[in-house]
Protein backbone atom coordinates (compact mmCIF):
# COMPACT_ATOMS: atom_id res chain seq x y z
CA UNK A 1 0.00 0.00 0.00
CA UNK A 2 2.75 2.32 0.56
CA UNK A 3 4.52 3.82 -2.82
CA UNK A 4 7.52 2.44 -4.26
CA UNK A 5 10.01 4.69 -2.53
CA UNK A 6 8.84 3.70 0.96
CA UNK A 7 8.66 -0.27 0.05
CA UNK A 8 12.01 0.15 -1.13
CA UNK A 9 13.44 1.77 1.90
CA UNK A 10 11.62 -0.89 4.28
CA UNK A 11 13.38 -3.78 2.15
CA UNK A 12 16.49 -1.94 2.19
CA UNK A 13 16.04 -2.10 5.93
CA UNK A 14 14.54 -4.99 6.47
CA UNK A 15 18.87 -6.14 5.39
CA UNK A 16 20.15 -4.96 8.55
CA UNK A 17 20.50 -7.68 11.26
CA UNK A 18 18.33 -7.57 13.80
CA UNK A 19 15.45 -5.52 11.87
CA UNK A 20 11.74 -6.80 11.17
CA UNK A 21 9.47 -5.97 9.42
CA UNK A 22 7.74 -3.58 11.47
CA UNK A 23 10.85 -1.91 12.85
CA UNK A 24 11.67 -1.30 8.95
CA UNK A 25 8.51 0.20 8.26
CA UNK A 26 9.11 2.38 11.17
CA UNK A 27 12.46 3.26 9.91
CA UNK A 28 11.53 3.96 6.46
CA UNK A 29 8.66 6.30 7.77
CA UNK A 30 11.15 8.04 9.82
CA UNK A 31 13.35 8.97 6.58
CA UNK A 32 10.35 11.46 5.41
CA UNK A 33 10.84 13.87 8.35
CA UNK A 34 14.64 13.87 7.99
CA UNK A 35 16.39 17.13 6.43
CA UNK A 36 17.67 17.52 3.25
CA UNK A 37 20.78 18.29 4.86
CA UNK A 38 20.46 14.40 6.91
CA UNK A 39 20.13 12.94 3.68
CA UNK A 40 21.95 14.01 1.77
CA UNK A 41 24.91 13.06 4.59
CA UNK A 42 23.21 9.77 4.62
CA UNK A 43 23.37 9.41 0.88
CA UNK A 44 26.76 10.27 0.16
CA UNK A 45 28.32 7.92 3.37
CA UNK A 46 26.27 5.33 2.52
CA UNK A 47 28.12 5.43 -1.09
CA UNK A 48 31.30 5.95 0.56
CA UNK A 49 31.40 2.96 2.27
CA UNK A 50 31.74 1.59 -1.15
CA UNK A 51 34.28 3.79 -2.54
CA UNK A 52 36.26 5.56 0.35
CA UNK A 53 36.58 2.63 2.99
CA UNK A 54 39.49 0.80 3.11
CA UNK A 55 41.74 -1.79 5.28
CA UNK A 56 44.78 -0.33 6.84
CA UNK A 57 48.27 -2.07 5.08
CA UNK A 58 49.44 -3.11 8.32
CA UNK A 59 46.63 -4.07 11.08
CA UNK A 60 43.29 -4.16 8.58
CA UNK A 61 41.77 -2.15 10.81
CA UNK A 62 38.91 -0.09 8.76
CA UNK A 63 40.48 3.73 7.00
CA UNK A 64 40.54 5.91 4.61
CA UNK A 65 43.55 5.88 3.58
CA UNK A 66 46.54 3.58 3.51
CA UNK A 67 47.21 3.74 6.87
CA UNK A 68 44.81 3.57 10.02
CA UNK A 69 45.41 6.58 12.46
CA UNK A 70 46.01 4.30 14.50
CA UNK A 71 48.74 3.18 12.90
CA UNK A 72 49.67 6.61 12.02
CA UNK A 73 49.74 8.14 15.59
CA UNK A 74 53.62 8.13 16.81
CA UNK A 75 52.84 8.25 20.27
CA UNK A 76 51.51 4.70 20.30
CA UNK A 77 53.69 1.80 21.50
CA UNK A 78 54.80 0.03 17.82
CA UNK A 79 56.50 -3.10 20.34
CA UNK A 80 52.68 -4.18 20.90
CA UNK A 81 50.25 -5.91 19.25
CA UNK A 82 46.66 -6.64 20.14
CA UNK A 83 45.28 -9.25 17.92
CA UNK A 84 41.77 -9.01 17.34
CA UNK A 85 39.03 -10.96 15.20
CA UNK A 86 37.17 -8.22 13.57
CA UNK A 87 38.04 -4.47 12.85
CA UNK A 88 35.20 -3.58 14.89
CA UNK A 89 36.74 -4.98 17.88
CA UNK A 90 39.42 -2.31 17.99
CA UNK A 91 36.99 0.25 18.72
CA UNK A 92 35.57 -1.51 21.60
CA UNK A 93 39.44 -1.10 23.21
CA UNK A 94 39.65 2.17 21.87
CA UNK A 95 37.29 3.49 24.36
CA UNK A 96 38.59 2.21 27.55
CA UNK A 97 42.07 4.08 26.08
CA UNK A 98 44.62 2.20 28.48
CA UNK A 99 45.83 0.11 25.95
CA UNK A 100 48.28 2.30 23.89
CA UNK A 101 49.96 0.03 21.40
CA UNK A 102 49.11 -1.15 17.91
CA UNK A 103 46.67 -3.90 16.46
CA UNK A 104 46.83 -6.61 14.28
CA UNK A 105 43.10 -7.92 12.84
CA UNK A 106 42.41 -11.34 11.62
CA UNK A 107 39.80 -10.86 9.60
CA UNK A 108 38.18 -14.21 11.21
CA UNK A 109 38.90 -17.36 13.24
CA UNK A 110 40.26 -20.96 12.06
CA UNK A 111 36.98 -22.82 11.87
CA UNK A 112 37.95 -26.15 9.81
CA UNK A 113 34.73 -26.93 9.74
CA UNK A 114 33.61 -23.77 8.08
CA UNK A 115 36.38 -23.96 5.63
CA UNK A 116 38.23 -21.40 7.09
CA UNK A 117 42.35 -22.38 7.82
CA UNK A 118 45.32 -20.23 8.94
CA UNK A 119 45.91 -19.26 5.40
CA UNK A 120 42.51 -17.89 5.00
CA UNK A 121 43.06 -15.22 7.74
CA UNK A 122 45.62 -12.69 8.32
CA UNK A 123 48.45 -15.02 10.39
CA UNK A 124 51.15 -14.72 7.87
CA UNK A 125 51.15 -11.08 7.90
CA UNK A 126 51.21 -11.08 11.67
CA UNK A 127 54.80 -12.75 11.84
CA UNK A 128 55.71 -10.51 8.81
CA UNK A 129 55.16 -7.52 11.53
CA UNK A 130 56.39 -9.24 14.74
CA UNK A 131 59.76 -9.85 12.94
CA UNK A 132 59.82 -7.10 11.22
CA UNK A 133 59.08 -4.28 13.62
CA UNK A 134 60.89 -5.98 17.04
CA UNK A 135 57.36 -6.63 18.23
CA UNK A 136 57.92 -7.37 22.01
CA UNK A 137 54.53 -8.74 23.45
CA UNK A 138 51.30 -9.44 21.47
CA UNK A 139 47.94 -9.43 23.47
CA UNK A 140 45.54 -12.13 21.75
CA UNK A 141 41.73 -11.14 22.23
CA UNK A 142 40.02 -12.83 20.34
CA UNK A 143 36.55 -14.29 22.16
CA UNK A 144 36.97 -17.42 24.07
CA UNK A 145 34.99 -20.06 21.65
CA UNK A 146 36.37 -23.45 20.05
CA UNK A 147 37.08 -21.11 16.82
CA UNK A 148 38.97 -18.27 19.03
CA UNK A 149 40.69 -20.82 21.22
CA UNK A 150 41.54 -22.93 18.23
CA UNK A 151 42.95 -19.55 16.74
CA UNK A 152 45.13 -18.57 20.22
CA UNK A 153 46.25 -22.13 20.12
CA UNK A 154 47.42 -21.61 16.23
CA UNK A 155 49.16 -18.65 16.56
CA UNK A 156 51.04 -19.43 20.23
CA UNK A 157 52.18 -22.60 18.25
CA UNK A 158 53.36 -21.40 15.01
CA UNK A 159 55.59 -18.48 16.86
CA UNK A 160 57.38 -20.84 19.43
CA UNK A 161 60.99 -20.40 20.00
CA UNK A 162 60.83 -16.65 19.04
CA UNK A 163 61.37 -13.98 20.75
CA UNK A 164 57.81 -12.90 22.07
CA UNK A 165 55.94 -12.76 24.91
CA UNK A 166 52.35 -13.67 23.87
CA UNK A 167 49.74 -12.91 26.60
CA UNK A 168 45.66 -13.34 25.94
CA UNK A 169 43.19 -11.44 28.22
CA UNK A 170 41.54 -12.59 31.54
CA UNK A 171 38.43 -14.08 31.20
CA UNK A 172 36.57 -14.42 34.12
CA UNK A 173 33.30 -12.97 35.95
CA UNK A 174 32.51 -9.78 34.79
CA UNK A 175 32.83 -6.71 36.30
CA UNK A 176 29.07 -6.06 38.43
CA UNK A 177 27.87 -9.60 37.67
CA UNK A 178 26.34 -11.68 40.05
CA UNK A 179 28.44 -14.90 40.33
CA UNK A 180 24.79 -16.88 40.82
CA UNK A 181 23.85 -16.25 37.21
CA UNK A 182 27.52 -17.34 35.43
CA UNK A 183 28.11 -20.77 34.29
CA UNK A 184 30.10 -23.23 35.37
CA UNK A 185 32.43 -22.84 32.62
CA UNK A 186 33.12 -19.14 33.15
CA UNK A 187 33.31 -19.83 36.54
CA UNK A 188 35.66 -22.65 36.35
CA UNK A 189 38.46 -20.58 34.50
CA UNK A 190 37.80 -17.57 36.65
CA UNK A 191 39.08 -19.80 39.81
CA UNK A 192 41.69 -21.05 37.98
CA UNK A 193 42.96 -17.89 36.62
CA UNK A 194 42.78 -16.19 39.60
CA UNK A 195 45.10 -13.58 40.78
CA UNK A 196 47.00 -12.94 44.10
CA UNK A 197 46.96 -9.84 46.06
CA UNK A 198 50.54 -8.56 46.10
CA UNK B 1 38.42 5.84 16.17
CA UNK B 2 36.19 4.99 13.31
CA UNK B 3 37.01 6.62 9.61
CA UNK B 4 34.75 10.02 8.72
CA UNK B 5 32.51 7.93 6.27
CA UNK B 6 31.51 5.52 9.27
CA UNK B 7 31.42 8.28 12.23
CA UNK B 8 28.68 9.77 10.03
CA UNK B 9 27.03 6.59 9.02
CA UNK B 10 26.50 6.53 12.48
CA UNK B 11 25.48 10.26 13.54
CA UNK B 12 22.62 9.36 10.39
CA UNK B 13 21.45 6.22 12.04
CA UNK B 14 21.15 8.10 15.36
CA UNK B 15 18.45 10.75 14.15
CA UNK B 16 16.04 7.62 13.76
CA UNK B 17 13.36 7.06 16.58
CA UNK B 18 14.67 4.39 19.63
CA UNK B 19 18.09 3.97 17.86
CA UNK B 20 20.75 4.66 20.76
CA UNK B 21 24.59 4.80 20.07
CA UNK B 22 25.42 1.07 20.29
CA UNK B 23 22.66 0.11 17.34
CA UNK B 24 23.79 2.97 15.17
CA UNK B 25 27.39 1.51 15.43
CA UNK B 26 26.20 -1.97 14.55
CA UNK B 27 23.79 -0.47 11.82
CA UNK B 28 26.74 1.78 10.26
CA UNK B 29 28.95 -1.30 10.45
CA UNK B 30 26.36 -3.90 8.71
CA UNK B 31 26.79 -1.47 5.90
CA UNK B 32 29.98 -2.06 4.90
CA UNK B 33 28.68 -5.64 4.24
CA UNK B 34 25.58 -4.46 2.02
CA UNK B 35 26.60 -5.08 -1.87
CA UNK B 36 26.31 -2.27 -4.49
CA UNK B 37 22.95 -3.42 -5.65
CA UNK B 38 21.50 -2.45 -1.94
CA UNK B 39 23.50 0.65 -1.52
CA UNK B 40 22.27 2.07 -4.44
CA UNK B 41 19.05 0.84 -4.11
CA UNK B 42 19.15 2.31 -0.13
CA UNK B 43 20.91 6.10 -1.38
CA UNK B 44 18.31 6.12 -4.40
CA UNK B 45 14.94 5.73 -2.17
CA UNK B 46 16.71 8.17 0.43
CA UNK B 47 17.03 11.13 -2.16
CA UNK B 48 13.47 9.64 -3.51
CA UNK B 49 11.62 10.95 -0.75
CA UNK B 50 12.46 14.27 -0.61
CA UNK B 51 11.82 14.66 -4.21
CA UNK B 52 9.46 11.69 -5.26
CA UNK B 53 6.96 11.37 -1.87
CA UNK B 54 4.11 13.85 -2.08
CA UNK B 55 0.66 13.16 0.14
CA UNK B 56 -2.16 12.65 -1.84
CA UNK B 57 -4.50 15.72 -3.05
CA UNK B 58 -7.70 13.86 -1.87
CA UNK B 59 -7.04 11.86 1.20
CA UNK B 60 -3.41 13.34 2.15
CA UNK B 61 -2.08 9.82 1.85
CA UNK B 62 1.32 8.84 0.68
CA UNK B 63 1.71 8.47 -3.18
CA UNK B 64 4.12 9.43 -5.74
CA UNK B 65 1.58 10.95 -8.12
CA UNK B 66 -1.22 13.48 -7.09
CA UNK B 67 -3.73 10.61 -6.22
CA UNK B 68 -2.93 8.03 -4.01
CA UNK B 69 -3.56 4.36 -5.23
CA UNK B 70 -6.80 4.07 -2.82
CA UNK B 71 -8.20 6.79 -4.13
CA UNK B 72 -7.65 5.59 -7.57
CA UNK B 73 -8.89 2.14 -7.05
CA UNK B 74 -12.52 1.90 -8.90
CA UNK B 75 -13.48 -0.71 -6.78
CA UNK B 76 -13.52 1.23 -3.77
CA UNK B 77 -16.48 2.20 -1.75
CA UNK B 78 -16.65 6.00 -2.71
CA UNK B 79 -19.40 7.09 -0.02
CA UNK B 80 -17.20 5.68 2.89
CA UNK B 81 -14.61 7.64 4.37
CA UNK B 82 -11.65 6.67 7.29
CA UNK B 83 -10.92 9.33 9.05
CA UNK B 84 -6.90 8.75 10.85
CA UNK B 85 -4.54 11.26 12.43
CA UNK B 86 -1.49 10.01 9.90
CA UNK B 87 -1.00 8.15 6.88
CA UNK B 88 1.13 5.51 8.29
CA UNK B 89 -2.29 4.44 9.80
CA UNK B 90 -3.52 3.92 6.67
CA UNK B 91 -1.25 0.67 6.06
CA UNK B 92 -2.81 -0.96 9.00
CA UNK B 93 -6.22 -0.41 7.76
CA UNK B 94 -4.88 -1.91 4.40
CA UNK B 95 -3.59 -4.73 6.33
CA UNK B 96 -6.50 -6.53 7.45
CA UNK B 97 -8.43 -5.83 3.78
CA UNK B 98 -11.54 -5.43 4.87
CA UNK B 99 -12.58 -1.65 4.79
CA UNK B 100 -13.10 -0.97 1.46
CA UNK B 101 -13.60 2.73 1.42
CA UNK B 102 -11.49 5.66 1.39
CA UNK B 103 -8.97 7.48 3.66
CA UNK B 104 -9.03 10.57 4.94
CA UNK B 105 -5.60 11.73 6.98
CA UNK B 106 -5.83 14.68 9.25
CA UNK B 107 -2.53 15.22 9.63
CA UNK B 108 -2.46 15.41 13.50
CA UNK B 109 -4.96 16.22 16.34
CA UNK B 110 -6.41 19.33 17.41
CA UNK B 111 -4.29 19.70 20.63
CA UNK B 112 -4.93 23.68 22.09
CA UNK B 113 -2.02 23.38 24.74
CA UNK B 114 0.43 22.27 21.84
CA UNK B 115 -0.91 25.22 19.65
CA UNK B 116 -2.57 22.75 17.03
CA UNK B 117 -6.41 24.33 16.25
CA UNK B 118 -9.06 23.09 13.95
CA UNK B 119 -7.63 24.79 11.01
CA UNK B 120 -4.11 23.49 11.54
CA UNK B 121 -5.50 20.24 10.72
CA UNK B 122 -6.90 18.59 7.82
CA UNK B 123 -10.60 19.47 8.82
CA UNK B 124 -11.76 21.97 6.21
CA UNK B 125 -11.01 19.32 3.57
CA UNK B 126 -12.92 16.45 5.05
CA UNK B 127 -15.70 18.68 5.31
CA UNK B 128 -15.40 19.69 1.07
CA UNK B 129 -15.08 15.83 0.51
CA UNK B 130 -17.99 15.11 2.63
CA UNK B 131 -20.27 17.72 0.74
CA UNK B 132 -18.65 17.37 -2.89
CA UNK B 133 -18.87 13.33 -2.64
CA UNK B 134 -22.09 12.31 -1.40
CA UNK B 135 -20.62 10.85 1.50
CA UNK B 136 -22.83 8.25 3.46
CA UNK B 137 -20.37 7.62 6.45
CA UNK B 138 -17.23 8.55 8.04
CA UNK B 139 -15.55 6.48 10.38
CA UNK B 140 -13.60 8.34 13.49
CA UNK B 141 -10.36 6.03 13.54
CA UNK B 142 -8.12 8.02 15.92
CA UNK B 143 -6.76 6.97 19.17
CA UNK B 144 -8.56 7.69 22.00
CA UNK B 145 -6.70 9.71 23.95
CA UNK B 146 -7.47 13.64 25.14
CA UNK B 147 -6.33 14.68 21.50
CA UNK B 148 -7.86 12.45 20.00
CA UNK B 149 -12.08 12.18 21.96
CA UNK B 150 -11.70 16.24 21.11
CA UNK B 151 -11.22 15.85 17.35
CA UNK B 152 -13.28 13.46 17.16
CA UNK B 153 -15.72 15.60 19.26
CA UNK B 154 -15.03 18.89 17.14
CA UNK B 155 -15.55 16.83 14.10
CA UNK B 156 -18.80 14.87 15.05
CA UNK B 157 -20.04 18.94 16.21
CA UNK B 158 -19.68 20.38 12.74
CA UNK B 159 -21.07 17.49 11.07
CA UNK B 160 -24.39 18.27 13.26
CA UNK B 161 -27.35 18.55 11.13
CA UNK B 162 -25.30 17.08 8.21
CA UNK B 163 -26.90 13.96 5.88
CA UNK B 164 -23.68 11.59 7.01
CA UNK B 165 -23.30 8.88 9.37
CA UNK B 166 -20.71 9.38 12.06
CA UNK B 167 -18.92 6.74 13.70
CA UNK B 168 -16.01 5.23 15.49
CA UNK B 169 -14.05 2.67 15.82
CA UNK B 170 -14.94 0.56 18.86
CA UNK B 171 -12.36 0.88 21.69
CA UNK B 172 -12.39 -2.04 24.43
CA UNK B 173 -10.23 -5.60 25.21
CA UNK B 174 -7.82 -6.10 22.77
CA UNK B 175 -8.65 -9.88 21.65
CA UNK B 176 -6.07 -12.16 23.49
CA UNK B 177 -5.83 -9.72 25.87
CA UNK B 178 -5.89 -10.98 29.91
CA UNK B 179 -8.80 -9.15 31.48
CA UNK B 180 -7.13 -9.53 34.51
CA UNK B 181 -4.03 -6.87 33.18
CA UNK B 182 -6.56 -4.28 31.42
CA UNK B 183 -7.03 -0.74 32.76
CA UNK B 184 -10.07 0.20 34.48
CA UNK B 185 -10.84 2.98 31.99
CA UNK B 186 -10.96 0.48 29.04
CA UNK B 187 -12.96 -1.90 31.25
CA UNK B 188 -15.45 0.93 31.72
CA UNK B 189 -15.35 1.25 27.92
CA UNK B 190 -16.03 -2.23 27.29
CA UNK B 191 -18.79 -2.85 29.79
CA UNK B 192 -20.74 0.66 28.29
CA UNK B 193 -20.05 -0.03 24.58
CA UNK B 194 -20.72 -3.80 25.18
CA UNK B 195 -22.69 -5.51 21.74
CA UNK B 196 -26.00 -7.79 22.60
CA UNK B 197 -26.12 -11.37 21.07
CA UNK B 198 -28.80 -10.95 18.23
Amino acid sequence: MYPKTITNLIECFKKFPGIGEKTAERLALSCLEMNEETIELFTNSLKDTKTKIKTCKNCGNLCEDDECVICKDKTRDKTMLCVVEESKNIALFEKIGSFNGLYHVLGGLISPLDGINPEDINISSLLNRIEENKIKEIILAVKPTVEGETTALYIRKILEGKDVIISKIAHGVPMGADIDYIDPLTLEIALSDRTTFS
